[in-house]
């Protein structure tokens, strides 16, 4: 196809799209023409700005300490559900707000390998997202575990096959992303999952990269754990807070090594001696950041609307756009396509490889077309379905295209 | 005095007190006629309101990766160091914004007992904060350490003395509050430090109830180690990020438990193999919460505007005048004052204790009147410098003492 059969093309996809009307619910992004970059940071809804304001002068400006115990310390465990219901498949009491990514992961890490005493490794990928290497790195030294690392597979993901080699009567847990921070390789969690089991091992998916815009199953999966971030298809803003799922049959052993008061069975007796709550909140250590974990809510409420499947439908009909013009136009001038062809085993974003990528994603963002540069050499497009349309889609490709010509 | 007195007497500081204007900068809280619980959760700043607002638009919404590189990867540090200078008498480079106070707390006494290798004993006192005992239980099970229990002294505080029992060469490590969450008791940080260190062991304080109302000099105090939360007298809204300072000389070692890719030392590399960044970013796990961490910064802008010793000194005269209104109103009823007469070793909050305390304490929320309950049976009057009135204390006491008559 050429660019102007390319560009019909994205305006006929945009006319049929049944969710379309979700992007006027986004805030405007002054001096932006196409922001390819929602699995990075997803953008903020309007809904929200107004909700930010209104809690700061209702909430916590009016209620004042009293909103605690009137709503904030149950937020965790509602949106957590919320969450788990929308877009997780996890029924109520396994998922809860907090933290970041990374000190979840800790968390949940570290309590798994101590359900499985007796075991000597964890098992990971190399490709597996920085954080979650680094953690594991971390937890392996302190408890004096060894770090198996499954060999990188097809677009730098893991199969149930590569799992299989990797786990054995050694394997303690092992620790895979759902979808693949950079190739957006979407791995087959229940079989990887059923492989980990058979091995009996348990397994921490992470689902940053999936949470929101590819569904997950985690109950009919039989997943032990899982964390991911709010940043990202789930539009709480930079930073915000991270959630965990663990499944009910591991709340009741799940060995909490940072021991905080609002995790404690009792937090306002503030009696001597941790004792942990029941249920998921026992995962909580801190303070709940009440005012981070305000904006997710807004886009999990968008979610349960539109629907997870019709949701997935359109992300994979956005990437499968996103291959088509990226191979009409740009392979042309040695462009490489990072990422799966086969839908069924690809995220909500792909990446292509060029040597000149890192120069033209500077020249890009300084014209308001924003996809996100990744090493050594790709250009990350993120497709957040509810807020991405299909003819931006096509003008950040076409950025491309006059960078690669130029 | 009398309650006519007391009243007038409230007036005439009000008008003599230099810091009065700042309490219009505060936004107004709806049906609440006093507010004594800013040790708990600090007013919101009309500017932090506003803040909020401009920054999803303008920030979040428009700038939205891109912000990363522009201003938010520096924000933890940027904050840090305002607050060490604002409140904390801490050089720039040891202080940083992130997590909450329960996982600080965690890392930094993790890294604390790693530097002192071949000793046994973490030093605690049983009046200190819930979090601050439960995270060391935990560790001391983790690291194979045994806890030391300083007993509780002269309202609930350490003393120098009663810590110079304590420590020994087994000491690794001492974990006090800088104020008692109950009872307001200020220890004298400076000698207990000194005492720690002379046994060879490393300190670790807790500041929660005192930055930004209570002076402190963490450099001149020689402290190792501290962390405090920013939603008290830092008003930074509902579980906020926390604060941790490392001084200079413990960052080269400081061993991070919970590694994650933003403490790294190029996180954009994404390399295998985690490589601590250089200085306080190494107490760094995940990504920054940023949206969480803006409101304190309008905080911490106020304080270096008024003075921290122009803070403190309003807050001893609101803690004073606290203390003579609850003498000469309460008492009769049978209240004790359970904080400090000594205005050098006093908070910015007092407790008083009555039997009837926890069903007063729910019948004044309901009219507006917003002090703490903390068992067995205390009423807690936190007293903001910059947004507390002696009016508005006086008003409090004097509802309380309509309760007790009736």
């Amino acid at each position: 196809m050429t660019e102007p059969e390319l560009l019909v093309a994205a305006k006929d996809l945009d006319a049929a799209d049944p969710l379309a009307d979700f992007q006027d619910l986004f805030l405007e992004a002054e001096g932006v023409l196409s922001y390819l970059d929602g699995n990075s940071l997803g953008r903020p809804l309007r809904a929200t700005a107004e909700h930010l304001q209104e809690f700061v002068r209702e909430q916590w400006g009016s209620r004042l300490i009293r909103g605690w115990d009137e709503s904030w310390l149950e937020l965790p465990q509602r949106i957590g559900d919320a969450l788990g219901a929308a877009a997780l498949g996890a029924a109520a009491g396994q998922c809860i707000v907090a933290d970041s990514t990374t000190v979840l992961l800790y968390k949940l890490a570290r309590a798994a390998v101590a359900a499985r005493p007796e075991r000597t490794e964890i098992v990971l990928d190399a490709d597996n997202f920085p954080t979650d290497r680094y953690v594991m790195e971390g937890i392996a030294r302190e408890c004096g575990l060894t770090l198996r690392w499954v060999p990188a597979q097809y677009d730098g993901g893991v199969t149930a096959e590569a799992v299989a080699d990797a786990v054995g009567p050694q394997t303690a847990l092992a620790v895979f992303s759902h979808v693949a921070y950079r190739s957006g390789y979407l791995a087959d969690a229940e079989a990887v999952t059923r492989v980990v089991h058979a091995a009996g091992g348990l397994v921490l998916w992470d689902l940053c990269h999936s949470a929101g815009a590819v569904p997950a199953q985690l109950d009919a999966w039989n997943v032990d754990y899982a964390v991911g971030c709010s940043y990202k298809y789930l539009n709480g803003g930079p930073g915000a807070p991270a959630w965990a799922y663990v499944a009910s049959r591991h709340q009741q052993d799940f060995a909490q090594p940072i021991q905080g008061w609002l995790g404690s069975a009792d937090p306002f007796g503030m009696a001597q001696g941790y004792s942990p709550a029941p249920g998921i909140r026992r995962v909580v250590s801190g303070t709940p950041p009440v005012l981070g974990m305000l904006p997710m809510q807004d886009m999990i409420s968008l979610i349960a609307e539109a629907g997870i499947d019709a949701v997935r439908t359109k992300s994979v009909a956005l990437t499968e756009y996103a291959l088509t013009a990226a191979d009409a136009l740009l392979a042309p001038y040695g462009v490489v396509v990072a990422s799966p062809r086969d839908p069924a085993r690809r995220g909500s974003h792909i990446t292509i490889d060029h040597p000149s990528f890192r120069a033209v994603t500077a020249a890009l963002w300084e014209q308001g077309i924003i996809p996100d540069y990744r090493n050594p050499s790709g250009i990350r497009l993120g497709l957040s379905p509810l807020s991405t349309s299909f003819e931006e889609t096509f003008r950040g490709i076409d950025a491309i295209l006059t960078q690669l010509r130029s």
